[in-house]
Protein backbone atom coordinates (compact mmCIF):
# COMPACT_ATOMS: atom_id res chain seq x y z
CA UNK A 1 0.00 0.00 0.00
CA UNK A 2 2.74 2.48 0.97
CA UNK A 3 4.46 2.10 -2.41
CA UNK A 4 1.26 2.79 -4.20
CA UNK A 5 0.73 5.66 -2.41
CA UNK A 6 4.06 7.04 -2.90
CA UNK A 7 5.02 8.23 -6.06
CA UNK A 8 1.27 9.42 -7.22
CA UNK A 9 2.70 13.16 -8.98
CA UNK A 10 1.89 16.04 -7.31
CA UNK A 11 0.16 17.42 -10.71
CA UNK A 12 -1.76 14.30 -10.75
CA UNK A 13 -2.64 14.54 -7.07
CA UNK A 14 -4.04 18.14 -7.49
CA UNK A 15 -5.94 16.70 -11.35
CA UNK A 16 -7.70 13.92 -9.52
CA UNK A 17 -8.48 15.49 -6.38
CA UNK A 18 -10.66 18.55 -8.94
CA UNK A 19 -12.28 15.76 -10.20
CA UNK A 20 -13.32 14.44 -7.42
CA UNK A 21 -14.40 17.70 -5.87
CA UNK A 22 -16.30 18.24 -9.08
CA UNK A 23 -18.27 14.48 -8.84
CA UNK A 24 -19.18 15.20 -5.54
CA UNK A 25 -20.46 18.84 -6.16
CA UNK A 26 -22.92 16.49 -9.13
CA UNK A 27 -23.63 14.03 -6.35
CA UNK A 28 -25.00 16.29 -3.74
CA UNK A 29 -26.75 18.66 -5.58
CA UNK A 30 -24.39 21.26 -4.95
CA UNK A 31 -23.58 22.32 -8.55
CA UNK A 32 -24.25 25.83 -8.90
CA UNK A 33 -25.84 26.73 -12.88
CA UNK A 34 -25.18 30.64 -11.74
CA UNK A 35 -21.54 30.15 -11.36
CA UNK A 36 -19.38 31.58 -14.16
CA UNK A 37 -16.57 28.35 -15.40
CA UNK A 38 -14.18 31.27 -13.70
CA UNK A 39 -16.16 31.30 -10.66
CA UNK A 40 -16.59 27.68 -10.37
CA UNK A 41 -12.85 27.57 -10.20
CA UNK A 42 -12.56 29.76 -7.30
CA UNK A 43 -14.89 27.90 -5.33
CA UNK A 44 -13.46 24.31 -6.26
CA UNK A 45 -9.93 25.67 -4.91
CA UNK A 46 -11.75 26.94 -1.57
CA UNK A 47 -13.30 23.42 -0.98
CA UNK A 48 -9.39 21.86 -2.20
CA UNK A 49 -8.06 23.90 0.04
CA UNK A 50 -10.47 22.81 3.00
CA UNK A 51 -12.15 19.62 2.15
CA UNK A 52 -15.05 21.65 3.20
CA UNK A 53 -18.11 21.50 0.54
CA UNK A 54 -20.04 24.33 2.32
CA UNK A 55 -17.91 26.75 0.49
CA UNK A 56 -19.75 25.55 -2.61
CA UNK A 57 -22.88 27.60 -0.60
CA UNK A 58 -21.45 30.48 1.21
CA UNK A 59 -19.21 32.45 -1.22
CA UNK A 60 -20.62 35.08 -2.96
CA UNK A 61 -19.50 37.05 -6.06
CA UNK A 62 -20.39 40.37 -6.66
CA UNK A 63 -21.48 40.71 -10.70
CA UNK A 64 -18.51 40.31 -12.72
CA UNK A 65 -15.96 40.41 -9.91
CA UNK A 66 -13.54 37.31 -11.21
CA UNK A 67 -13.27 38.98 -14.67
CA UNK A 68 -12.28 42.06 -13.03
CA UNK A 69 -9.78 40.57 -10.87
CA UNK A 70 -8.46 38.57 -13.64
CA UNK A 71 -7.79 42.19 -15.94
CA UNK A 72 -6.57 43.59 -12.81
CA UNK A 73 -3.90 40.68 -11.97
CA UNK A 74 -2.93 40.97 -15.56
CA UNK A 75 -2.72 44.99 -15.19
CA UNK A 76 0.00 43.95 -12.44
CA UNK A 77 -2.45 44.31 -9.53
CA UNK A 78 -0.72 44.07 -5.93
CA UNK A 79 -2.46 41.82 -3.06
CA UNK A 80 -2.58 43.38 0.37
CA UNK A 81 -3.15 40.85 2.81
CA UNK A 82 -4.12 41.33 6.58
CA UNK A 83 -2.15 38.11 7.77
CA UNK A 84 1.16 36.59 7.23
CA UNK A 85 -0.12 32.98 6.62
CA UNK A 86 -2.25 34.00 3.62
CA UNK A 87 0.58 35.73 1.95
CA UNK A 88 3.24 32.68 2.39
CA UNK A 89 0.43 30.99 0.67
CA UNK A 90 0.08 33.35 -2.27
CA UNK A 91 1.70 32.06 -5.47
CA UNK A 92 4.34 35.10 -5.37
CA UNK A 93 6.05 33.92 -8.59
CA UNK A 94 2.99 33.83 -11.12
CA UNK A 95 1.46 36.88 -9.80
CA UNK A 96 4.80 38.75 -10.18
CA UNK A 97 4.81 37.59 -13.77
CA UNK A 98 1.95 40.20 -14.25
CA UNK A 99 4.24 42.72 -11.92
CA UNK A 100 2.29 41.86 -9.03
CA UNK A 101 3.76 41.78 -5.38
CA UNK A 102 1.91 40.39 -2.38
CA UNK A 103 2.03 43.13 0.54
CA UNK A 104 1.58 42.20 4.10
CA UNK A 105 2.36 45.67 6.36
CA UNK A 106 1.79 43.02 9.84
CA UNK A 107 5.43 42.91 10.99
CA UNK A 108 6.09 46.29 9.72
CA UNK A 109 6.92 48.21 13.53
CA UNK A 110 5.64 51.48 12.61
CA UNK A 111 2.21 49.68 11.90
CA UNK A 112 2.22 48.57 15.59
CA UNK A 113 3.22 51.88 16.57
CA UNK A 114 0.30 53.62 14.61
CA UNK A 115 -2.31 50.89 16.09
CA UNK A 116 -1.18 51.38 19.36
CA UNK A 117 -1.38 55.25 19.53
CA UNK A 118 -4.49 54.83 17.86
CA UNK A 119 -6.32 52.35 19.67
CA UNK A 120 -6.90 50.10 16.76
CA UNK A 121 -5.80 46.81 15.23
CA UNK A 122 -2.41 46.26 13.05
CA UNK A 123 -4.70 44.69 10.47
CA UNK A 124 -6.55 47.99 10.21
CA UNK A 125 -3.48 50.36 10.01
CA UNK A 126 -2.49 47.80 6.94
CA UNK A 127 -5.26 48.64 5.01
CA UNK A 128 -4.35 52.04 5.70
CA UNK A 129 -1.05 51.61 4.38
CA UNK A 130 -2.53 48.92 1.86
CA UNK A 131 -5.13 52.11 0.11
CA UNK A 132 -1.65 54.32 -0.37
CA UNK A 133 0.29 51.89 -2.73
CA UNK A 134 0.20 53.19 -6.10
CA UNK A 135 -1.46 51.14 -9.06
CA UNK A 136 -4.01 48.17 -8.78
CA UNK A 137 -4.70 46.52 -5.50
CA UNK A 138 -6.79 43.46 -4.40
CA UNK A 139 -7.11 43.45 -0.61
CA UNK A 140 -7.34 40.14 0.89
CA UNK A 141 -8.44 39.74 4.35
CA UNK A 142 -8.29 36.62 5.65
CA UNK A 143 -8.83 37.00 9.49
CA UNK A 144 -9.53 40.33 11.01
CA UNK A 145 -12.70 41.85 10.35
CA UNK A 146 -11.66 45.50 11.72
CA UNK A 147 -9.68 45.40 8.77
CA UNK A 148 -12.93 44.85 6.44
CA UNK A 149 -14.37 48.07 8.89
CA UNK A 150 -11.78 49.58 7.65
CA UNK A 151 -11.45 49.24 4.16
CA UNK A 152 -15.39 50.00 3.99
CA UNK A 153 -14.33 53.42 5.54
CA UNK A 154 -11.66 54.34 3.37
CA UNK A 155 -14.12 53.20 0.31
CA UNK A 156 -16.85 55.82 1.64
CA UNK A 157 -14.18 58.36 2.67
CA UNK A 158 -12.68 58.68 -1.23
CA UNK A 159 -9.48 57.27 0.31
CA UNK A 160 -8.88 54.22 -2.27
CA UNK A 161 -11.13 51.79 -4.81
CA UNK A 162 -9.76 48.41 -4.40
CA UNK A 163 -10.19 46.32 -8.15
CA UNK A 164 -11.47 43.71 -5.60
CA UNK A 165 -11.83 42.60 -2.25
CA UNK A 166 -11.80 39.35 -1.33
CA UNK A 167 -13.49 39.21 2.60
CA UNK A 168 -13.14 35.78 4.03
CA UNK A 169 -12.40 36.78 7.67
CA UNK A 170 -13.57 33.36 10.25
CA UNK A 171 -14.55 33.75 13.38
CA UNK A 172 -17.61 34.79 15.56
CA UNK A 173 -17.40 37.67 16.47
CA UNK A 174 -18.34 40.53 14.37
CA UNK A 175 -17.39 38.53 11.27
CA UNK A 176 -20.66 37.92 9.38
CA UNK A 177 -21.04 41.66 10.02
CA UNK A 178 -18.05 42.87 8.83
CA UNK A 179 -18.66 40.85 5.38
CA UNK A 180 -22.29 42.51 4.45
CA UNK A 181 -20.59 45.64 5.47
CA UNK A 182 -18.06 44.47 2.19
CA UNK A 183 -21.20 42.75 -0.06
CA UNK A 184 -23.01 46.22 -0.09
CA UNK A 185 -20.35 48.44 -0.45
CA UNK A 186 -20.29 48.81 -4.46
CA UNK A 187 -16.70 47.52 -4.89
CA UNK A 188 -16.05 44.09 -6.78
CA UNK A 189 -16.13 41.51 -3.87
CA UNK A 190 -15.49 37.87 -3.62
CA UNK A 191 -16.76 36.92 0.03
CA UNK A 192 -17.26 34.12 1.75
CA UNK A 193 -20.73 34.86 3.60
CA UNK A 194 -21.70 33.45 7.71
CA UNK A 195 -18.32 32.43 9.70
CA UNK A 196 -16.01 30.41 7.61
CA UNK A 197 -12.73 31.64 5.86
CA UNK A 198 -9.79 32.16 6.76
CA UNK A 199 -6.08 33.19 5.78
CA UNK A 200 -6.03 29.50 3.91
CA UNK A 201 -9.62 30.51 1.88
CA UNK A 202 -8.08 34.15 1.30
CA UNK A 203 -4.71 32.58 -0.42
CA UNK A 204 -6.81 29.89 -2.07
CA UNK A 205 -9.08 32.34 -3.63
CA UNK A 206 -6.04 34.29 -4.91
CA UNK A 207 -4.39 31.55 -6.31
CA UNK A 208 -7.25 30.66 -8.21
CA UNK A 209 -7.44 33.75 -9.67
CA UNK A 210 -3.76 33.64 -10.30
CA UNK A 211 -3.82 30.42 -12.07
CA UNK A 212 -6.53 31.22 -14.64
CA UNK A 213 -4.37 34.79 -15.74
CA UNK A 214 -2.33 33.37 -19.13
CA UNK B 1 -23.68 49.97 14.11
CA UNK B 2 -19.79 50.94 12.70
CA UNK B 3 -18.64 52.48 15.86
CA UNK B 4 -20.33 49.63 17.84
CA UNK B 5 -18.50 46.33 16.26
CA UNK B 6 -14.78 48.61 15.63
CA UNK B 7 -13.48 48.84 18.79
CA UNK B 8 -13.81 45.55 20.79
CA UNK B 9 -9.94 44.49 21.68
CA UNK B 10 -8.64 41.63 20.15
CA UNK B 11 -8.29 39.67 23.80
CA UNK B 12 -11.90 40.69 24.54
CA UNK B 13 -12.43 38.77 20.57
CA UNK B 14 -11.10 36.02 21.15
CA UNK B 15 -12.41 35.25 24.90
CA UNK B 16 -15.81 36.07 23.56
CA UNK B 17 -15.45 33.54 20.29
CA UNK B 18 -13.94 30.80 22.82
CA UNK B 19 -16.86 30.75 25.26
CA UNK B 20 -19.52 31.08 21.84
CA UNK B 21 -17.74 27.78 21.04
CA UNK B 22 -17.64 25.71 24.06
CA UNK B 23 -21.53 27.07 24.69
CA UNK B 24 -22.52 26.10 20.37
CA UNK B 25 -20.29 22.48 21.33
CA UNK B 26 -22.75 22.24 24.30
CA UNK B 27 -25.79 23.06 22.58
CA UNK B 28 -25.29 20.48 19.60
CA UNK B 29 -24.18 17.88 21.99
CA UNK B 30 -20.50 17.61 20.37
CA UNK B 31 -19.14 18.04 24.09
CA UNK B 32 -16.77 14.86 24.16
CA UNK B 33 -16.71 13.74 27.94
CA UNK B 34 -13.44 11.62 26.81
CA UNK B 35 -11.37 14.90 26.39
CA UNK B 36 -8.81 16.36 29.29
CA UNK B 37 -9.37 19.88 29.40
CA UNK B 38 -6.00 20.39 27.36
CA UNK B 39 -7.00 18.06 24.54
CA UNK B 40 -10.32 20.27 24.91
CA UNK B 41 -7.89 23.42 24.09
CA UNK B 42 -6.67 22.01 21.06
CA UNK B 43 -10.27 20.94 19.66
CA UNK B 44 -11.11 24.58 20.16
CA UNK B 45 -8.64 26.59 18.60
CA UNK B 46 -8.99 23.99 15.52
CA UNK B 47 -13.09 25.48 15.60
CA UNK B 48 -11.90 29.00 16.00
CA UNK B 49 -9.57 28.89 13.31
CA UNK B 50 -12.11 27.42 10.59
CA UNK B 51 -15.67 27.72 12.27
CA UNK B 52 -15.78 24.21 11.50
CA UNK B 53 -17.45 22.15 14.12
CA UNK B 54 -16.36 19.05 12.28
CA UNK B 55 -13.06 19.11 14.27
CA UNK B 56 -14.86 18.05 17.39
CA UNK B 57 -15.66 14.83 15.81
CA UNK B 58 -12.61 14.05 13.96
CA UNK B 59 -9.71 14.78 16.26
CA UNK B 60 -7.65 11.81 17.35
CA UNK B 61 -5.23 12.09 20.51
CA UNK B 62 -3.49 9.14 20.97
CA UNK B 63 -2.67 8.68 24.62
CA UNK B 64 -1.68 11.10 26.99
CA UNK B 65 -0.24 13.10 23.52
CA UNK B 66 -1.06 16.79 24.55
CA UNK B 67 0.51 15.97 28.24
CA UNK B 68 4.04 14.31 25.82
CA UNK B 69 3.68 17.77 23.40
CA UNK B 70 3.66 20.40 26.62
CA UNK B 71 6.75 18.62 27.99
CA UNK B 72 8.68 18.50 24.73
CA UNK B 73 7.46 22.04 24.41
CA UNK B 74 8.99 23.14 27.58
CA UNK B 75 11.83 21.22 26.89
CA UNK B 76 12.60 23.03 23.98
CA UNK B 77 11.33 21.07 21.26
CA UNK B 78 11.57 22.47 17.40
CA UNK B 79 8.58 22.29 15.58
CA UNK B 80 9.34 20.97 11.35
CA UNK B 81 6.44 21.59 9.36
CA UNK B 82 5.80 21.20 5.41
CA UNK B 83 4.02 24.08 4.93
CA UNK B 84 5.32 28.23 4.97
CA UNK B 85 1.65 28.56 6.09
CA UNK B 86 1.88 26.76 9.20
CA UNK B 87 5.25 28.21 9.68
CA UNK B 88 3.51 31.73 9.13
CA UNK B 89 1.06 31.12 11.85
CA UNK B 90 2.86 29.62 14.71
CA UNK B 91 3.61 31.96 17.16
CA UNK B 92 7.65 31.59 17.23
CA UNK B 93 8.40 34.20 19.68
CA UNK B 94 6.53 31.65 22.58
CA UNK B 95 8.50 28.62 21.24
CA UNK B 96 11.42 30.57 20.97
CA UNK B 97 10.99 31.36 24.76
CA UNK B 98 11.28 27.45 25.73
CA UNK B 99 14.43 27.47 23.30
CA UNK B 100 12.63 26.10 20.05
CA UNK B 101 12.32 26.81 16.86
CA UNK B 102 9.92 26.33 13.80
CA UNK B 103 11.51 24.75 10.94
CA UNK B 104 10.49 24.12 7.54
CA UNK B 105 13.00 23.51 4.54
CA UNK B 106 10.35 24.32 1.67
CA UNK B 107 12.36 27.20 0.11
CA UNK B 108 16.17 25.13 0.55
CA UNK B 109 17.44 24.92 -3.03
CA UNK B 110 19.23 21.69 -1.89
CA UNK B 111 15.49 20.27 -0.84
CA UNK B 112 14.37 20.67 -4.19
CA UNK B 113 17.54 19.32 -6.13
CA UNK B 114 17.34 16.46 -3.53
CA UNK B 115 13.71 16.20 -4.48
CA UNK B 116 13.98 16.07 -8.56
CA UNK B 117 17.12 14.15 -8.15
CA UNK B 118 14.88 10.97 -6.35
CA UNK B 119 11.44 11.75 -7.88
CA UNK B 120 9.79 12.26 -4.33
CA UNK B 121 8.11 15.35 -3.23
CA UNK B 122 9.71 18.48 -1.17
CA UNK B 123 7.99 17.53 1.77
CA UNK B 124 9.18 14.17 2.05
CA UNK B 125 12.68 15.28 1.70
CA UNK B 126 11.62 17.71 4.24
CA UNK B 127 11.07 15.23 7.08
CA UNK B 128 14.43 13.86 6.24
CA UNK B 129 16.22 17.44 6.59
CA UNK B 130 13.98 17.41 9.89
CA UNK B 131 14.82 14.21 11.39
CA UNK B 132 18.00 15.10 11.59
CA UNK B 133 18.27 18.21 13.55
CA UNK B 134 19.04 17.62 17.37
CA UNK B 135 17.02 17.73 20.32
CA UNK B 136 13.25 17.22 20.23
CA UNK B 137 10.97 17.63 17.78
CA UNK B 138 7.19 17.47 16.68
CA UNK B 139 6.60 16.95 13.45
CA UNK B 140 3.28 19.35 11.67
CA UNK B 141 1.95 18.18 8.45
CA UNK B 142 -0.76 20.22 7.21
CA UNK B 143 -0.33 19.69 3.36
CA UNK B 144 1.66 16.76 2.05
CA UNK B 145 0.25 13.15 2.93
CA UNK B 146 3.90 11.81 1.56
CA UNK B 147 5.41 13.80 4.09
CA UNK B 148 3.48 11.56 6.21
CA UNK B 149 4.25 8.43 4.56
CA UNK B 150 8.18 9.37 4.81
CA UNK B 151 8.13 10.08 7.97
CA UNK B 152 5.94 6.96 8.95
CA UNK B 153 9.14 4.82 7.09
CA UNK B 154 12.33 6.53 8.74
CA UNK B 155 10.06 5.93 12.09
CA UNK B 156 10.15 2.17 10.94
CA UNK B 157 13.58 2.09 10.12
CA UNK B 158 14.73 3.91 13.30
CA UNK B 159 15.88 7.12 11.77
CA UNK B 160 13.81 9.35 14.19
CA UNK B 161 11.42 9.22 17.30
CA UNK B 162 9.17 12.47 17.51
CA UNK B 163 7.91 13.75 20.54
CA UNK B 164 5.02 14.17 18.56
CA UNK B 165 3.09 14.10 15.15
CA UNK B 166 0.76 16.92 14.11
CA UNK B 167 -1.13 14.80 11.03
CA UNK B 168 -3.31 17.32 9.79
CA UNK B 169 -3.16 16.96 5.92
CA UNK B 170 -6.42 17.71 3.82
CA UNK B 171 -7.74 16.22 0.56
CA UNK B 172 -8.98 14.37 -1.35
CA UNK B 173 -6.38 11.81 -2.51
CA UNK B 174 -4.21 9.37 -0.19
CA UNK B 175 -4.84 12.15 2.84
CA UNK B 176 -7.15 9.42 4.98
CA UNK B 177 -4.74 6.79 4.36
CA UNK B 178 -1.71 8.75 5.25
CA UNK B 179 -3.24 9.79 8.37
CA UNK B 180 -4.19 6.28 9.70
CA UNK B 181 -0.70 5.05 9.03
CA UNK B 182 0.30 7.63 11.99
CA UNK B 183 -2.78 6.62 14.20
CA UNK B 184 -1.08 3.69 13.77
CA UNK B 185 2.76 4.09 14.33
CA UNK B 186 2.90 4.32 18.07
CA UNK B 187 4.21 7.32 18.02
CA UNK B 188 2.53 10.24 19.73
CA UNK B 189 0.21 11.95 17.43
CA UNK B 190 -2.75 14.33 17.26
CA UNK B 191 -4.29 13.80 13.74
CA UNK B 192 -7.55 15.23 11.91
CA UNK B 193 -9.28 11.81 10.97
CA UNK B 194 -10.72 11.93 7.27
CA UNK B 195 -10.30 14.03 4.65
CA UNK B 196 -10.29 18.11 7.11
CA UNK B 197 -6.78 19.50 8.06
CA UNK B 198 -4.85 22.30 6.66
CA UNK B 199 -1.96 24.05 7.59
CA UNK B 200 -4.07 26.59 9.71
CA UNK B 201 -5.21 23.45 11.74
CA UNK B 202 -1.32 22.86 11.81
CA UNK B 203 -1.02 26.18 13.12
CA UNK B 204 -3.59 26.11 15.34
CA UNK B 205 -2.99 23.23 16.61
CA UNK B 206 0.82 23.82 17.84
CA UNK B 207 -0.47 27.42 19.02
CA UNK B 208 -2.97 25.89 21.27
CA UNK B 209 -0.42 23.16 22.73
CA UNK B 210 2.75 26.48 23.23
CA UNK B 211 -0.05 28.43 24.96
CA UNK B 212 -0.71 25.94 26.98
CA UNK B 213 2.69 25.80 28.34
CA UNK B 214 3.84 28.03 30.99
Amino acid sequence: MLEEIKYVKPDEIEARSMSIITGELENMGLMDDSWTEEEFLVVRRCIHTSADFDYAKNLYFSEDAVRIALEAIKGGASVITDTKMAAAGINKKRLGAFGGQVCSFMDDPKVAEIARERQITRSAVCMEQGARIPGRKIFAVGNAPTALIRLYELIKEGDVRPDLIIGVPVGFVNVVESKELICSCGVPCIVARGRKGGSNIAAAICNALIYQCK
